[in-house]
């Protein structure tokens, strides 16, 4: 009898949403189950932007092949020739002036191409912020440049459209910056950048733009203890205002990718062609080179549709969800071109979102060049039995 | 015997090509045959690249709704939002960088659309010369801006790839020279800008570039006396260094529209529905609202390639040419999208070019919903006797 | 019987001041009397303004040193280490702001030098003319960098102080103008440059204008036949508005210094030590090395007030004026140790002054080391009687 | 044995420049005997350089009165008038150019005035920093801008030439730091901002260039304890490379001005007519108007010789020292009044030095308006017993 009434209390309790306490441990981590909108929603829009849009020349790692270990003899070449002598990084930020940018133009690019969930870039390793960090000083999008707060209104113009979750990707590391170097050259021994920037930022975002997904990167060079990655994921899932539906990725320390996060993003573009239990996701590029909206792009570097139906329907049979970027440019604009291919996916899912959304993994993922998913959440939904396995209309080759 | 037949018969045949002396005066101009290579063409590329292309704002006649009789509101504000207080056109020349130019790839694109011709804006209403003209210091690309011989690179790359026409557009007036004020307030009585200006860089132009096309404009307000076209296209077609090839359009001077010219270009996106029995040319836009390739532009303001092969049936079927605009960038590109399109054409024609290139219009243009050309050129050469009619595989509507 | 005298002598007097018509040539145009107010003046302020403004750095004629047919090793240099590659020297010109330009400044610190007239750069060798001319479209101070008229501005600033006449300084050539090359190609035989743009621009000025002086340069390297000069000083001295009061220099064409004209300037810097029979005039710096402001200028290179005021006084004993050029900067202002200096050659004039304008060299210049003039105008003037030689209170060496 | 002595000696020694550990307290650090370089030095160059040489417009506190509390209407409308709408103070640092900058010369002006001090700005309350500081990222003249280390080949170049103590101002404060703010809005009972930025920030200046001055500022809002200022001045006087040798004035905290301190500067422009018992330090500006170098400076702002030598007399008569202010230009130089004014003042020192360094104030400074000190440093130097006192040969209303 009592143990009726004690199962009642937990059953409700856990009901609460955000009861639970996490402990600062991956054990206790990982015990947290995914929030259910994310496996629902299968398709998302990841989008690079920032100061690299200015040159947006050979990649988004721009500053990194310039003024890294081993130079990019084109991207030297490119500076040589455009920029005067002594050009830096920061020089090109007053130059990412976003004038023609209209948050609520993305919002419905975004939303017109079926996808449920936003990712922008809300600081990219290149460390300029595209929003007004207090740990940020005059290296962001407020400050300099765009005088906009470009995370906080394209948030505002997704949850206007409605249907679109929201959230953003963050750097744990700057390339350059030289709090960071200090730790580094430490061996991560002293925690100065973390305690002063990236910890405190990803704080500060949280808690003003209260994403539904925290993606981290660069986190690759240090152990997650010197990330504080526990501490943070254990506020973020217990105590912070987003503790009920955010879902984080797993890149929270080095050699930890594949091992904790609601969902596990492996390496980029990954594709694993089976399923992998462990919910996942695959981003990948609408321009086959390049993550940022590159000016030297051809029309040959872009996507297909074919190309892009089949990656989501390769994806979604194996658990994933696919994440497809479409970065913006310097001045504020998602290209005609991109805009045109995810009208075209938007089409299509149009017609055949019953097969992607809330869809669950068939046994079978791939049957005679056939990706397969069964729509279990859409049975549960509508309380009618379990229906047949929804077949995907093409084969391993993509849309016929 | 014979022998002196055929020397006479190969001297009179010299004679048809190059000997015939215009008199300048339209009777005499309008005995011109049109060169050959013209109606055998069928498709072209235009280009508009200028001054115009740096805000890319609105449309390529920014500088005269900006500062002409009618201001566009939302240019006004365009410039109060983006620039200091005073910015003028002038100052947007500088940043004209074409950085990332390359002719050779235009020229593939061109090659690889399936056009026999390339037509770029030599000289816009602006007056910036797109090559280094005498009679436009410090308002051309090599004195500022790109630093660079537009027009000549752009021909060398075009005669390069082989089989494709190379000429350009040229603006008879430009809409804020002084000269050309004096003149027009002095109701054309004086020629100053004409003798100073648009006559002689018209002949610097023939000269140094050797076009096949010289696609004229901007010659409406003024009648052709004060244009002296009549003179200009005599020296043209007799003594010019183009004579033999060069094809010219009708805009000559005010009222001449339809009158005058190797082929007819009536107004702009002309689309008569019917046969027009003097050579004519439909000039239209891929992006349907601008000639420029404007910064706002959507996926949706581009023609698909369902519109685009449609009016090129419709417009040869007439006895027209097809000469379609894929503006170039202030930094000296093609963006994509316009490639894609363009690519996609090509490979329309790469099939059907049969039916399109050297063939004649059919007595029905226009039979249930078929647009319909002969073969006749391609019988001629090929001394097989008159085939049948190809018909165009679609209706009035479009691709199917 | 006395009236009709009376009217003959109002008769010819009028006739002495504007019913002379020189004709064109050097003969008749000599005959025309200095007015009377340029010897009187006897201490003018020249001002450098232009595109060289900008980099301000080693000379106004950057550009030719530039470009020109000798590099200068060090604006080499210094392009290379300070702006991209490829930028050219019409790409300065939107850097030319003058946006702290105030005209009334200027008029106030000229005044306060105790000058009597004004002479800016209408245009420099470089071409840029900085009023809006018809025939140098998109290369003018209004068209593009300060977009004001700055020469209408200046006289009218002038003209309302008081007491200071206004005029200009007018390059001929202009060293890289493709018009101007092609008429040199020719051995001067062709006449293009000055048809298009030298000639009417002089009278373009003039009309507009309506300076006391005109200022000519840069006439050197062609015969006065090339430039029309005759032709021109004609028309000036005749029919033009300033017919009465204008004044012009000596540099008309090549090989004519010190032989025609209002005054001689012979070369620059002109300092004979001895009377000269015809009106001359020194121009002079207060920068020892340039005439434009230099960004490099030392306190050591600005002349002393001690130089300023024995040159001043060497110049007007020998018959000559002192033009004294005192540049300004690309932001529109006179540097404040110009201003002090001129302020402080204006209190001298302020005490002083009765020993420099209106008098007439003595007979014996340089009195040991006492550089000497008469006050004959003064006389004149107060009918008074010849009043003794005012000596300078100084020797050669200047003030002690 | 020897051994032992040894020992001891050492030990002695090194008590001698470094052991004096003063304690984190005032009390502690009141008891450090001023290092007598900067008594006998009486004279040194401050110089004003930063961001707000941009503009150069009204103040160095430009951004404070265009951003602050009560904007400044000539600044709103310059901004207005000159800069795109949106333009932000972050976008004017990599208009910081310096290219001119060349620190010889800065030495050879500071060297050639007489000054035996330098004080550049390192950092003023707009937070650019003019050192590459790791905790101000992309805001220093490193990063963006001059990308030198400004303060680091001031340095060079000041110890090169010899005879001249290096150090620099250090503004506690950045009016808009974000960090601060929070700090502030919380009444000082956070230190984010000091922790993370300022504190670190002079530690960082004293352990890499090694000053003899460090000119504290902008400490006036909160209390010394926010600030930690006597736990800083522990570690500077104590166990910084530094502690023999620097001196700083009083500027640790509000409400502390004119009580702790190697001397003290109370206000600016501090002059009290009195002898003050503790050393004291009077900075002026040679602008009347200005620290930075205004481009609307005329000539009358500019103090007189005659001002500058009664300023000096009036100053170490009273036992302060006058830190005289030349600041720099945007592109990096000292304009040419400012190096006159400065070569005059050393010219009239060459003469007069004997009267000015290494003396001590007379018991009466000023006797009938003559401002007099005595020379007993150079009496103890040249154990010759006390001279009598040197009059300063001008009275109160400065040289005659």
């Amino acid at each position: 009898m009592c143990c009726f009434w004690l199962i009642l209390l937990i059953a409700l309790a856990s009901t609460l949403n955000s009861v639970c306490a996490y402990e600062p441990n991956w054990k206790s981590l990982d015990t947290r189950p995914l929030p259910a909108w994310y496996d629902e929603a299968k398709f998302g829009i990841f989008c690079h932007w920032g100061v690299f849009s200015v040159p947006a020349f050979k990649a988004d790692w721009f500053w990194y092949f310039w003024k890294g270990p081993t130079p990019d003899p084109e991207i030297l070449k490119f500076m040589e020739k455009n920029y005067k002598p002594g050009f830096s990084y920061g020089d090109f930020a007053p130059l990412f002036t976003a004038e023609l940018f209209d948050p609520t133009t993305f919002a419905k690019i975004v939303k017109s191409s079926g996808a449920k969930y936003y990712v922008p870039t809300s600081k990219h390793c290149e460390g300029f912020t595209n929003w007004p960090s207090a740990y940020s000083w005059n290296w962001n999008a407020v400050d300099v440049g765009p005088h906009r707060d470009l995370i906080g209104e394209l948030r505002e113009a997704i949850l206007d459209i409605g249907g679109v979750h929201f959230g953003f990707y963050f750097s744990q590391y700057e390339w350059f910056n030289r709090l960071y170097w200090t730790d580094k050259a430490a061996n991560f021994s002293s925690q100065t950048y973390v305690n002063e920037v990236s910890y405190p930022q990803m704080v500060e975002l949280v808690n003003n733009y209260k994403p539904d997904i925290l993606w981290s990167d660069g986190d690759w060079e240090a152990a997650d203890t010197y990330w504080n990655s526990e501490r943070f994921l254990a506020w973020l899932f217990t105590d912070s205002p987003v503790a009920k539906n955010i879902v984080v990725n797993d890149r929270w320390g080095a050699g930890l990718t594949g091992k904790h996060g609601s969902f596990y993003s492996f390496s980029d573009h990954f594709d694993p062609g089976h399923i992998v239990p462990h919910k996942w996701e695959n981003c990948m590029m609408l321009d086959k080179n390049n993550w940022m909206t590159s000016r030297t792009m051809t029309a040959a570097d872009v996507h297909t549709l074919n190309e892009l139906i089949t990656q989501l329907a390769r994806t979604i049979s194996c658990n994933g969800n696919l994440l497809l970027n479409a970065g913006a440019t310097h001045d504020g604009r998602i290209i005609p071109i991109f805009e045109e291919r995810l009208n075209e996916v938007g089409a299509w899912l149009a017609v055949n979102g019953e097969a992607v959304y809330k869809t669950k993994p068939w046994i079978h993922q791939n049957d005679s060049n056939v990706w397969s998913v069964s729509v279990i959440s859409r049975f549960v939904r509508n309380r009618k039995g379990l229906k047949d396995t929804v077949g995907w209309p093409w084969g391993h080759g993509g849309v016929k």
